[in-house]
């Protein structure tokens, strides 16, 4: 059993600052903690029984060790409940803010040495803890009603920010992806991206994962965890702190310094693990990884029916290091015969405002063994693109292996028709340029020696 | 007047290919035009009546001459259509494809010729044609039901693709914005960016211009025309076929060469031009300008309600040329007063997940003095952020009139504060970054020598 298998899938979770109602914040998590599969023991003094369950006065009263506390009370109150927890408890969270990000470092380097004396894994403090729909567990004191969390899926979310970690889970809900693990760990006084790097490189349920750094910690292990990850599945980094401005914000974010973007991206490339270069590409990227499997290559053929899409794709390509190699002889005297003259019979394939929907068919089909990925373009502003659409290219993916995504415009039948293209496992983007550059990361995969 | 009022709003248009239902595209047409102030002739030898109108054999049988013939008859039937218009038509806008885009150049040369000896102006062919709501006029053949186009509004769309058009009309419309004069004009064999360019200077509906552009024509008469535009109004150009990939792809598409990209780029460099780097850019830049007046300065403040966010805005602050001067001494000695002691009183003002409503006018009116710009991000997960954050936004914009724009992330009242703030004239964007994009774009106005 891997040792952070404790902290993702507890059977034992004592939760101290629990509260009776959600108006609380130490309610919201115990509430959550009610689906947990293992048992959930509520600490407050002040309290025999909250939400049901035996409350205990102190960690100290609990009948049994525990896997996982999650301290939920005000920063100085935290180093005396630490010092309650050595030979109890494994991993400790500190959700509580108040240390290295308002300027507290002593009080910060106090918890560091008390968890580093007992035994105790520390996670933040200054963090929002841990999701694991699939165990049930969920220590994020945010209300239901403003944040509807994903269900089970295969993206691994790994944030040193709450907020963005908040931002990331409702996007992945609202794109149709599900998460496996989740993790926000703050200030990161003991456990950092490194640890949760290997944890999830063994982690079956987990295909891709994205995460949100500032810093780094101990850089030689950081890179270390990350390029053994990538060895095993996706892993897309995007780094916040990169100008002076934005590494000053990133200090009193955390307390911690960014250090210097320019080594920290030249030993990402150097170990080929992809960057997203922003917030968007990041979600964009992840939904392609959640979908599809990486492959190497950067041949790219374009299927549209609008043709200015089609060059903006084109132009993407070429920003992004892909290829759009003409269609071969052969394929042309094939689609020649087979689409009225009026369509461009090149790359990109312009099946212009007339199109039917079997056109896309027929057009994947002619061009599947010479191209190594595809975009697939469909405005929904003219009747021929139909549903229909959704299940040729899920079936030309299925059959083929290689990597395809869509760009569906906005109107008409594009919600529908973007749904049903996701539920057939292709991702859809809502720009030309966006779908490529999804494209790229795909293509961008091990193996492939110019990534 | 203006010589292209004939053109967006004309009094008297004759349809040439009209049909009788809105099965066929002729249909649709008529349809659209019935909304027309001013009278509609259509044109259909095969009907003594179409839609409640009384329809003509042919133009020459038309009672009086029109500003507009709309000519949606097959490319090989054109010339001889194009032949009786002499005397009787101001402008005749070719819906047929078929020339150029299909190696058609002779067939393209000949209309060309007939417009010139007639003293006709000639809009495609190969186009989509002209939408202008306030005067009813719209010749875009796309089912109703398939595209519902945005209301009045003022941004103008200047665009050499029909389904870029298309996909901006959808665009502008989800994103509450409205336009004023929207042209696709195809394979430019007469009229071209420059004369809508120079029209768009003198229309008083017109706030913002946003062009899609493959090629230019005359590349010294287009500069001449965008420069002066961009003088009475903010133009933003995405400039499509930059590569040699999407070169090609945009010559298959309406048949014009795309020309050299670094030239073309430099040269909006040089005259100030803002070009969109890519589809949304070129969106997320006609709803700031559509709402905010453009302005200089390059000193941004951004507030936040949370770290990773403002961290990233910070960033795109740096990459987007803008700059995060810290907080001058007073404003600090200010906030500090007002806000707890665990809010990051820095740039970014980070107000935590603990924010209250209230706490976004304290923070903008204590830095209203000190900055050029503002980027207020609002987190929805957390209780503090509420609707009244819209009219604390809106407020501080309409008294201080410098540039605010908004990021605000999906989830809880995410949907209705952003509506609330557009309806407010503050541009709301989903990522932090597309947020600090889009207030460059407002910042490097007219007058900034630095952009």
């Amino acid at each position: 059993m891997a040792e952070l298998d404790s902290l993702f899938s507890p059977t034992r979770v004592a939760l101290i600052g629990a509260a009776a109602s959600e108006e609380k914040l130490g309610g919201i998590v115990l509430k959550n903690l009610l689906g947990l599969k293992g048992e959930v023991y509520p600490v407050n003094p002040n309290y025999a029984e909250l939400m049901g369950r035996t409350a205990y006065r102190s960690i100290g009263d609990l009948p049994c060790p525990v896997d996982l506390s999650i301290i939920m009370r005000p920063a100085a109150e935290v180093p005396g409940i630490l010092h309650q927890h050595a030979g109890k408890v494994r991993f400790a969270l500190i959700v509580s803010a108040g240390f290295a990000e308002v300027g507290a470092w002593e009080l910060q380097e106090e918890i560091k040495h008390i968890g580093r004396e007992a035994g105790i894994r520390l996670i933040g403090p200054n963090c929002l803890g841990v999701y694991n729909p699939r165990h049930g567990l969920d220590t994020m004191f945010l209300p239901h009603a403003l944040l509807k969390k994903p269900g089970k899926g295969n993206v691994a979310i790994v944030s040193q920010s709450g907020a963005l970690v908040v931002c990331l889970l409702e996007a992945v809900r609202q794109a149709n992806m599900g998460v496996s693990k989740v993790i926000n760990y703050g200030n990161a006084v003991d456990l950092d991206a490194a640890d949760v790097y290997e944890y999830l490189a063994e982690d079956r349920e987990t295909r891709v994962v994205i995460s949100y750094l500032e810093s780094v910690g101990n850089g030689r292990r950081f890179i270390e965890a990350a390029r053994n990850l990538d060895n095993t599945k996706p892993l897309l980094v995007l780094k916040a702190g990169k100008g002076a401005g934005g590494q000053k914000a990133a200090c009193s974010h955390t307390g911690r310094l960014a250090g210097s973007y320019e080594v920290f991206r030249s030993i990402l490339r150097q170990f080929r693990i992809q960057e997203a270069i922003d917030y968007e590409s990041l979600l964009d990227g992840a939904k392609a990884l959640s979908l599809q499997r990486p492959a190497s290559g950067k041949r790219v053929c374009v299927i549209t029916n609008g043709g200015g899409s089609g060059v903006l794709a084109a132009d993407e390509c070429g920003r992004a290091g892909l290829e759009l190699p003409p269609l071969p002889e052969a394929v042309v005297e094939r689609l020649i015969v087979s689409f009225p003259s009026f369509y461009a019979i090149a790359n990109p394939i312009d099946l212009t405002g007339q199109v039917r929907a079997e056109d896309y068919r027929v057009a994947l089909d002619a061009v599947r063994e010479a191209y190594d990925g595809f975009i697939v373009i469909a405005l929904t502003a003219v009747s021929g693109v139909t549903l229909a659409v959704a299940e040729m290219v899920h079936d030309f993916s299925m059959a083929t292996g290689k990597p395809v995504v869509a760009h569906v415009a906005q109107g008409g039948i594009s919600r529908k028709l973007a749904r049903l293209m996701e539920k057939g496992k292709i991702p859809v983007y809502p720009s030309p340029e966006r779908a490529v550059r999804a494209l790229a990361m795909l293509l961008h995969g091990r193996g492939d020696e110019t990534r």
